[in-house]
């Protein structure tokens, strides 16, 4: 029951998004729909990120969060356009849906945007069910979080066109094994680029960078 | 729409959850819920806590995944009795519901058991929704989250009756303001009790397993 109900939901969610990839397609925009568990550094990687495309790549910032404006913060610092969805207006929902990224992405200007980047709620599981009319998906996992976790969320994973190990500065300290984890990544999803870094020490940010921007320019129509 | 259909599904498992609170009463069984992100730690926290605690109290444990049997591996090394729901079968679910745990508690022998601990998935959202009958909540954090997860997942620590802040023995390699996080936490749940711990590292256990053995002790019948 649960499960026809969930389907349903997703159904509707699938037709919003068709319809909003043909939207930013005409607009000439590249969305990446960027998705990770809580804490595992999204926010600072994509403030480095920001700092290192911008005003190269124009681009703006959709980022969803149950409550608070913290990240929005954040990301604003960096001079980049950034709207603030809070889903506890819609029942706490825990990922971002198609038609909230609609109705706010035509805030912006999109006409001088060629890059719009959504930071999902921080959760591994739903958010990446619901397409968001993205070009693609990238995923974050810290080295704190365990190997295992692309095993046991093989749907992000399975979805997803990179995938970033981030807070590398912390090995020393861990008990994690980062060639487990790429191995664990590369078992769900064969081809995807895993990308190495420390946000917060800026480390091991230029292939991560080199693929973003390949992947906006490839897209886009220049 | 969909807070409608959320709403049916939320009512419907609380209908089975009351129910289910009553059949773990007339067991006599104390119910844990322990909630988290993924990669907080709570499978080498509740290997740490069953090491301590059995067999003084009787203990069993379902442990929630969408995939793998890797904590339920790790867990019935504690010689505890373990079951692994793995919710991929029921389309992937992000959360336990109250007729999943009724179903996979009747295997156990609850006659001999005290407490029963259900480790939830990984998600600091969805788990917070859905009643499993539990007597009392725990959410475990990781210090190499952020200190503002509290403000940002409200309902999870608004429900819960104990909190732990766990991984302390990475505080000096993190840029982790754990009186902050404390203070978020209480901002959001005033009088729950928090404690430090780093489960791998067995620090700062013993006022948690007081708080647990308390509990189970205040619930159930001698």
């Amino acid at each position: 029951m649960e499960i026809n109900i969930q389907k349903r939901v997703l159904e509707a969610n699938e037709n919003e998004s068709e319809k909003l990839k043909r939207f930013f397609k005409e607009k000439n925009v590249f969305v990446l729909n960027v998705m990770s568990s809580p804490g595992s550094g999204k926010t600072e990687t994509l403030v480095k990120t920001l700092n290192r495309i911008m005003p190269e790549i124009r681009t703006a910032v959709i980022v969803g969060d149950i409550c608070t404006t913290n990240d929005a913060d954040r990301l604003d610092a960096t001079g980049a356009e950034v709207t603030q969805i809070n889903t506890d207006k819609f029942g706490g929902d825990c990922h971002l849906a198609a038609n909230l990224i609609e109705s706010t992405a035509r805030e912006f200007d999109l006409d001088n945007i060629d890059l719009l980047i959504v930071e999902n709620i921080g959760n591994l599981v739903c958010p990446a069910e619901f397409d968001i009319g993205e070009d693609a998906r990238t995923v974050v996992l810290s080295v704190t979080e365990g190997e295992d976790k692309p095993l046991k969320y093989p749907l992000m994973f399975r979805l997803a066109h990179s995938a970033i190990l981030n807070k590398i500065d912390l090995l020393p300290y861990l008990d994690f094994d980062i060639d487990e984890a790429e191995k664990n990544i590369k078992e769900i999803n064969p081809d995807m680029p895993v990308y190495r870094i420390s946000a917060t020490k800026e480390q091991g940010l230029d292939p991560w960078i080199k693929w973003l921007k390949d992947m906006v320019k490839s897209k886009i129509n220049p």
